[in-house]
Order: structure tokens, then C-alpha cells, then sequence
């Protein structure tokens, strides 16, 4: 494996530095064998660590003392087990399988209060699951924000043994993309919680495999950073950027997942085009591009070609698009080998594209297609479902997101088990609104701020084609809407197609893309705009 | 009620301020009746607010959108039910009562892993239990360091109706004394629990009634103070000090309690002697004096006559002691009405005693002996345990305090039930050692610096007379000893004597007081020192 920590000091630190291999986020805990399908077995203590993600000692919620967890890599079919024991000394937790179907084991899902109770501390929890589809994939905790703190890791599924890819490459590099806040993610939590609320402001890193840099740029010397200094690393620190180390004239996949907490990221190297083949685990229509956007929840793998000058590195860019950016450009090295890695790249790191323009994101995100046969939609969905995305108020002075005005309001007794056992008193038997009122005018605040809270479900038939028309709206400001990723668990869904204002169903219908929609898990709703999804409900679950 | 907190401004702001009645500490939920014993009920969420505590705005750990939690009070032979909801986002929570014998009722003695399971978010749990005996107790958080995040406040239990207190008082003032730190209690608990241990430091502010200043002094024109500043107040902030508003020529009746983290105080009041009556809910024989020290988990009442020339102001005073003080003394106003509160005192506030004055402490303490008329202890016990109190490494540098060389590490399932249902493989059935090596030395650091851990517990017969010997030892550092104060749940126990060294039962025993022992239930060990504590075994529970 190609990719590690630099084991060669980061300009501009005369000599050699430690070596600090971080292997072990390829490879930890496989035992490759010539059975077909095969158990993993891990077991992970999760725990609160000091650690400094960007050079400033914090906090972080890690995974058997590592930041970033442990990568979990399984071949389609086999059965993944975590035992995951709660170290923690007061706070519960639950790890979700971001992307993993959870066919048939919907208990396993790690969503608190939905698929399970959360894990009290000094307590252990078991997840078992079957992975089905070769892809990229991760897991992250989901109570709380506890994400935010860093519990969070890969999940890689290759082909089953004996199987390839539909397409060719000769090394990989994995590359874990998260935002960073030095606040704690209790205050982060109960700010935005509050009345009034306290905004937690923008990030202060980028971190790319749990590592980055906010007080130095690596970069500073190349770029027009204010007060931003060179960074004076060995390459041993926590810090230290993941360095892409590779050898000249080879094919290598990228694959790239996001599971910031609110940033939007665009990705980029210098001088290397990217050629998409993967999103969220379902291939792509192959199609090259200088940069790719990526969303929370999404990720995608992305081949290159090692053909540039082999004398020289080259940056690796990430920046936040879609919110005024104030975090520092995310930066690596994409490091020819056998150069140093501190030979700095001659030209400065490619610049991220403009965080509001909005036209060159549809552009990329319009350019996603699903590949040559992969499964196509039904043609007519069955039941169609409309959600209004607004902000809204509540209780006179609380910010909430709401769906066709309702904020949800978790019962204490998770879903899963209440539906399972009959126990219709723990929430709501009542589904929610599946529409908004057809006068609702998008392009302005709401008339009524004031959102209520309800814990009800859609309920599905076993079979049903359901289209979810996810309709952003003007927030709580005037003029303004909001780019938002969505994510459905035990599903896959086809994007049949995006628009700009209120979608009607008599005159966009024909505007979906029946023909090669892509495959996601997570999708985005546009500024002032529409999506529309389509998935079949075929995997009992909550 | 006279106390509350200033309805005229404090100096130096010239004009009047809001009127902020902080009434709800007193009375609150209590309905008075004619029946001889009555049932208070409380409904309470517990949730994280931001709150200004010492003038900087913090994370609280709040009860009904109050700090400290509201004020419970009721009268001997009430039952208090007390249903809390866990309002909070990933924490689990228990509240203990501390000095409430909780006869019958262990279940309901607040103790994670103890007496129950932490009750989970979302989640509530209802806590019953009968007031058995006048006197100044507390509630607190006991789960991890959720009582340093702010979940305490008073309990205070009055003779039945028509009973009266054995000394005369006019009035009363209740005082709630906790130390505050700026940084999370999540920092602070797993610095200490980490490897190098990251020590917190010294708390930023000592707070009574919940309210405190860090960043200025009520009286820094009168102190010789480094660098802070004189407050400007108007009375309303959340840190404005709680006033205490006094008539002239009368008996107040004045309640503390400490529910400090690690500081050990000392409180005195400009120009006024204390009359000290009861101590831990324990009617002690009367004793006057200028200051006294009062350890984490102790209460007291001290009688004050209002005597002194009425026209003028005088300090309450709080400084640290048994620790080298880096936090500013905690400082209100004995305010002479109809006097303002901003008219300050003319001298400066009461010095806090040299900290390592020992001397000085154990005088004091010396001096808490029974009322007339309080139980004695039993003559002889039936067993006597020793508990050398150490400080040690464990699993090569986590920093432990560990009793016989034992550190505790808490079962996942709660004792209590344990026991109970028969649970053995819950815990280690093979009860910790009964002392501890004869020729230890307590003047130097632990020989062996590697404490175990274990789960072991001390079984007792009913009816068994007990003896604990309470040993201080050197710890890790040459020449150094601390206090510590100890607390017994479920029990008050007699505290038969103090003394210099290892206590030897051969030489030592006719120093113990067997005729008027202070009955409490949280008692210190001085350094290098030994403390006998003597109690019966006749509440079945853990």
C-alpha cells in the first residue's frame, strides 16, 4: 500500500523526521482467506482522547485509541461484527452503517431512539450485518453530535474474491474528509439548541484522514493567506498531513467520502484530472472533471493517472463551497515518488470555485448518470410524497428545521422495536403531512415561523414505488435558501431529476430522467430548488 | 424571607437596578397543611443551559431552568418524590441525596452502578424517600463529574410541625457553596483519567448560591488584588452575588454547605462570630467561632446576631484552604437593611487563614463534638476495617487514588440489584482486603506505585458495630499528604477521633472519644493523618 504519513519531513524542516506509519487505516483486523464469504470480527472500545486533529489539542471521541476509527474492508457477502463497547462515562452511543443496506437486520442500523436504544456506558452492543454491494462506504456515531466529535471511520467493501471492478487501477488511496470545530460539541449542541440560539460559526479545519492544519497552512508561502504562517511539521505529529504517496504512470482510484458535519467540499489536484466511476456506492457513467463537489453523507471514487511531470508533487485541494467560507483551504501533497515530500509543488494549490456559484454545482452534480447497466427505476412510482424543507421557529424563540412543518421530536422507545412489539402509545399512530399547501410561496420566509413537533411515520407497503419530492424553500432570512443533503437509511434511491422552484408534478414529470438515473444514498436539494427521488420500499425496517 | 439577591445596585453603579426576587430558592413546591407528614412532589428536567455562573458564559447543568437546582424543603417525616426527567442530549443521569439515610429505600439513594442504573436520555426515573431527621442536607449529580457541571442544590429538612429546633432563630439564610471551573467538565474528567494526567488546575471562582465572579471583585478597591477589577454590577447579572439581607438585633440562622469539586473553604463574616449548632443534620454542642473551615459534602448551621453598628455593610468572606489558593476569595454582603447594598463595608473583607495552616483546621474541627442528648456510639465494635488511603499509577501512568492498594472500577450492572437477584458473576464476589501491610510506610510515596483494580465489596451483618480507620499516606510526590473528606451513604457514623501517624490500635485506642463523638456523615483526614469512625450496620442496602 502506497499511501501513509510522510515518512520524509514536511518542508521547510531540514531533516529526516520519524518514521510513523499509519497503516493501520488500510488492513486492520483482515484475514484474507479463499472462503467465499467470511466473518469480520472487530472489537472497538469508543472513548473521549485527547488528540490534536489540526495541531490544537482537543478533544475527540476515537475508536481503540484512534482518530479516525479503525477501517472496516470486507468482500461483497461477508458478515461484518462489531462489538462496540461504550467506554464513555456518561454519554450513550449507537454507530450507524452509512450506505449498508442492513438487508434483514434493520436492528442493526445504530440510529438511537429509531433502530435501537443507544448503548449505556460501561455497556457493550453487537452489530451484524451482511455487506451487498462492493463500494465506499463509512460509519459514524448517531446520537447527539457525536459525530461532530469525531466517531466516524471507513467501511470499504471490494468485490467479492475473484471479481473485479468494472474498471482498472493499480493502487488506491482512501481519503476520509471531515470539518472540524475546536468548540466542544456539547456547547456546538446546546448553542444551537438555545433561545437564542448561538451559531457555532464556520469551521476552523478541514481534515482529510483525521488530519489538518489551522493554525499553519502548508501551503502559506505558495498562497495569499492572511496572517495564515507555514507550518513547521516533521510529518510525526497528529497533524501531519496524510501525504498521497504515489509512483509515476500508474492508474490510481481515489475514493473520497464525506461525513463533515456541515460543509460542503470541493476536491481537487493539481494538474490531475479526475474520472468519476463510484457515488455512494453505485457506479457512475465514468466522466472527467477538474474538481468534484462532495456533500455530507456522499462519497465517490475518482481514478487518476499518474502521467504528470514525475520530477514534481502536486497539491491536493479541498475547500468549502455552498457557505461564505472562512476555513482555511484543506491541503495535501500528492507526492511522486521517490521526490520528498517536501518538495513543495511549483504552483499554488488549484483554487476552489466560487462558494455561491451555484451553476457550476448543478453543472458537476448534473453530470452524475448511473453506468451502463445498472438497475433502472420503475417507471411509475406508486405513491408520491412531497417535503417541505423550511426553518422555522419554535416555541416563540427555539430554530428548528422542519418537514412540512413538523420538527421531529424523537420518542424515548425506538421505532423499531415499538412497531415490532405493537407498543402504538410511544409515538404518534398518525402519520405526517404527505404535502405542503399549495399556495406555499418558496421564495419567502414562512408565513407561519412557528413549527410544531410530532414523532409520527410513513408507513409503507411492502413493494410500494415511493417518489420523494424534496422542495427547498427560503429560510428564516429573506432572499436566502440553503444547500442540504439528504440521506435515507436501507435504501438506495434513483435522482430522477433536479429543477429550480416548486416542483409541479403536471409540468416537471416529463423533466425526470427515467433512463440512466443514478443510484444514491445521499442527495442534495438545491437553492430555491427540487429533487426528486424514487426508491422501492422492499426492506422492512424503521 | 429577607435573603435574596440585591434589589439595589452594587457599587459602583449609581443608579438602581432591576428587582430580581431569586425567591424560587426558598419555598419552592412546598404547600404548607396541617397534617402531620405530607408528601412533596417534584417533577424536575434536568438539561445543559448556558449560563453565567461567574460572568462568563458557561455550560450549567440546570434543573427546570434554574442554578443551582431548585431548593427542596420539607419537614421530618415527609416523603419527598422527586420525578426527574432526562432532558439532556447523549447523557445518562442519577441524582444522590446526600445525608439522607434513605432507610428502606436504597434504591433510591441516586448512585450510578451503585443503587440503580443511570436513567437514560429521554428517559425518567422517580425517586421516593422519607426526611427522617432535621438538619442541611444537598442533592448532587453522582455520575460521572455531573456535579462539578452545576446538578446540585439544597435540601433542607424542618422538625415536624409543631417541633421546634433546640436553639432560638429569627430568620434564615441558606448558602450553597460550590468552586467552578471554565473548562468542560469532559475536559476535566478526562484529563484527570488520561495518560499523562492533564490536571485541571485551580477553580476560575467560588460560588455561593450559584453565583460567583471571576473576572472582577466586589472588592478589589479594598484588596490588595492582582489585576482584578472592581465589579460593575447592577444586581441582575447571573453572577451578582447573592446578597444576604439582614435585620438588625436579630438571630439568623445561617445554612452552608459545600458541594465543592476539590476545594476545601473558609467562611467568615466581617466583625460577626458564628455560633456553630449543627453540623451534617446533627445538632453539635454550641461553640462560637470567627471562620469556619467546611470540607466538600459538609453542611452546617451557624447562629450570627446582628448586633454590630446597623448603619454600615460587612463581608461574607470564602477563601480556599488545603490547597495552595490560586482562586480569588468568593465575596457577598451582609447587608444591614434598610442600608444599600452598595454601601461596602469600611474595612477589608475577612482574611482567609494561611492554607496550610493545619493546625488551625484541626482546631476547629476539634471542636465539633455532640449536642447534649445525642446518640452515643456503642461502646466496642464488632469489627474494625482500616483504609490506607493512597495515590498511585496504574497500568504504568494513569494517576489513581486507590484504598488498600484497590482502585475501584465501577460494575456495569448496579450492585444493589445485584445482590438482590443473586447476580454473582457481576462482580467480584472475593470482598477487598480488610487493611493493609504493617510496615507501611505513610511518610513516603507508595513503595509499590501500581495499584489493581477491582469491584470487591465489604459485606456487613445486620446489627454489626463497625469501626473504619481512616489512614492518610504520602502521596506520589515526597513530603506531601492532602485532605480529603469522606462521605458514607446511608449512614451517619460517629467521628471517634483524629490523630497524628498511623494509628495503631494498641496505642491509640484510649484516645478515642467515646462520650460525645459527632455524629456525621462526611468527615476529613488530615495529612500524614488518621481518623476513626465508628457506625451500626442497620440499613440494609449498598
Amino acid at each position: 500500500m502506497a499511501t501513509k504519513v510522510a515518512n520524509q519531513p514536511l518542508f521547510p524542516m531540514p531533516f529526516p523526521a520519524m518514521f510513523f506509519l499509519l497503516s493501520i487505516i488500510f488492513g486492520f483486523g483482515i484475514t484474507l482467506s479463499d472462503a467465499v464469504s467470511q466473518t469480520r470480527h472487530y472489537t472497538w472500545e469508543v472513548e473521549y482522547m485527547f488528540w490534536s486533529p489540526d495541531c490544537k489539542e482537543n478533544l475527540v471521541m476515537g475508536i481503540n485509541g484512534q482518530f479516525p476509527g479503525p477501517t472496516i474492508r470486507a468482500n461483497v457477502g461477508d458478515t461484518v461484527v462489531v462489538e462496540m463497547i461504550n467506554k464513555l462515562s456518561t454519554e450513550d452511543v449507537v454507530i450507524h452503517w452509512h450506505g449498508i443496506l442492513q438487508k434483514g437486520t434493520p436492528w442493526a442500523d445504530g440510529t438511537a431512539s429509531i433502530s435501537q436504544c443507544a448503548t449505556n456506558p460501561g455497556e457493550s452492543f453487537t452489530y451484524q450485518f451482511v455487506v451487498d454491494k462492493p463500494g465506499t462506504y463509512f460509519y459514524h456515531g448517531h446520537l447527539g453530535m457525536q459525530r461532530a466529535a469525531g466517531l466516524y471511520g471507513s467501511l470499504i467493501v471490494d468485490p467479492e474474491e475473484g471479481e473485479k471492478e468494472p474498471f482498472h487501477y493499480d493502487e488506491e488511496i482512501n481519503l476520509l474528509l471531515s470539518d472540524w470545530w475546536h468548540e466542544s460539541i456539547l456547547k456546538q449542541e446546546i448553542g444551537l439548541s438555545s433561545s437564542p440560539m448561538r451559531w457555532i460559526g464556520e469551521p476552523q479545519s478541514i481534515l482529510i484522514n483525521g488530519r489538518g492544519q489551522s493554525n499553519c497552512s502548508i501551503a502559506a508561502k505558495y498562497m495569499n493567506m492572511k496572517k495564515m504562517e507555514q507550518c513547521k511539521l516533521s510529518g510525526s505529529e497528529q497533524c501531519a498531513p496524510f501525504i498521497l504517496e504515489v509512483k509515476p504512470n500508474k492508474i490510481y482510484r481515489i475514493r473520497i467520502t464525506s461525513t463533515t458535519s456541515l460543509s460542503a467540499l470541493n476536491f481537487a489536484i493539481g494538474k490531475h484530472k479526475l474520472l468519476v466511476v463510484e457515488a455512494d456506492g453505485n457506479y457512475v457513467q465514468p466522466f472527467l472533471t477538474s474538481d468534484i463537489d462532495i456533500y455530507s453523507g456522499e462519497s465517490y471514487s475518482v481514478l487518476i493517472n499518474t502521467d504528470q511531470k514525475p520530477s514534481e508533487n502536486y497539491w491536493v485541494s479541498l475547500g468549502i463551497r455552498g457557505r461564505d467560507p472562512k476555513t482555511p483551504p484543506g491541503l495535501t501533497i500528492l507526492n511522486y515518488l521517490p521526490n520528498p515530500v517536501s518538495k513543495l509543488p511549483t504552483s499554488p494549490p488549484p483554487e476552489t470555485p466560487k462558494w455561491n456559484d451555484y451553476d457550476r454545482s448543478k453543472n458537476f452534480t448534473f453530470q452524475i448518470l448511473a453506468a451502463m447497466g445498472s438497475p433502472k427505476p420503475p417507471l411509475k412510482s406508486t405513491r408520491r410524497i412531497f417535503l417541505l424543507n423550511t426553518q422555522n421557529k419554535m416555541n416563540g424563540g427555539y430554530t428548528k428545521w422542519a418537514i412540512n412543518n413538523v420538527s421531529l421530536a424523537l420518542p424515548s422507545t425506538p421505532y423499531l422495536g415499538a412497531i415490532k412489539i405493537g407498543l402504538n402509545h410511544t409515538f404518534d399512530q398518525n402519520p405526517p403531512p404527505e404535502t405542503y399547501p399549495e399556495d406555499y410561496d418558496i421564495n419567502k420566509p414562512p408565513p407561519n415561523r412557528n413549527t410544531i413537533t410530532g414523532n409520527g411515520v410513513y408507513r409503507f407497503q411492502i413493494g410500494e414505488i415511493v417518489d420523494v419530492v424534496l422542495q427547498n424553500a427560503n429560510t428564516l432570512n429573506d432572499k436566502h435558501s440553503e444547500i442540504h443533503p439528504w440521506h435515507l437509511h436501507g435504501h438506495d434511491f434513483w435522482v430522477l431529476g433536479y429543477g429550480e422552484g416548486k416542483f409541479s408534478s403536471a409540468a416537471d414529470e416529463t423533466k425526470l430522467n427515467l433512463k440512466n438515473p443514478p443510484l444514491r444514498n445521499t442527495v442534495v436539494i438545491f437553492p430555491f430548488g427540487w429533487t426528486v427521488l424514487r426508491f422501492v420500499a422492499d426492506n422492512p425496517g424503521v
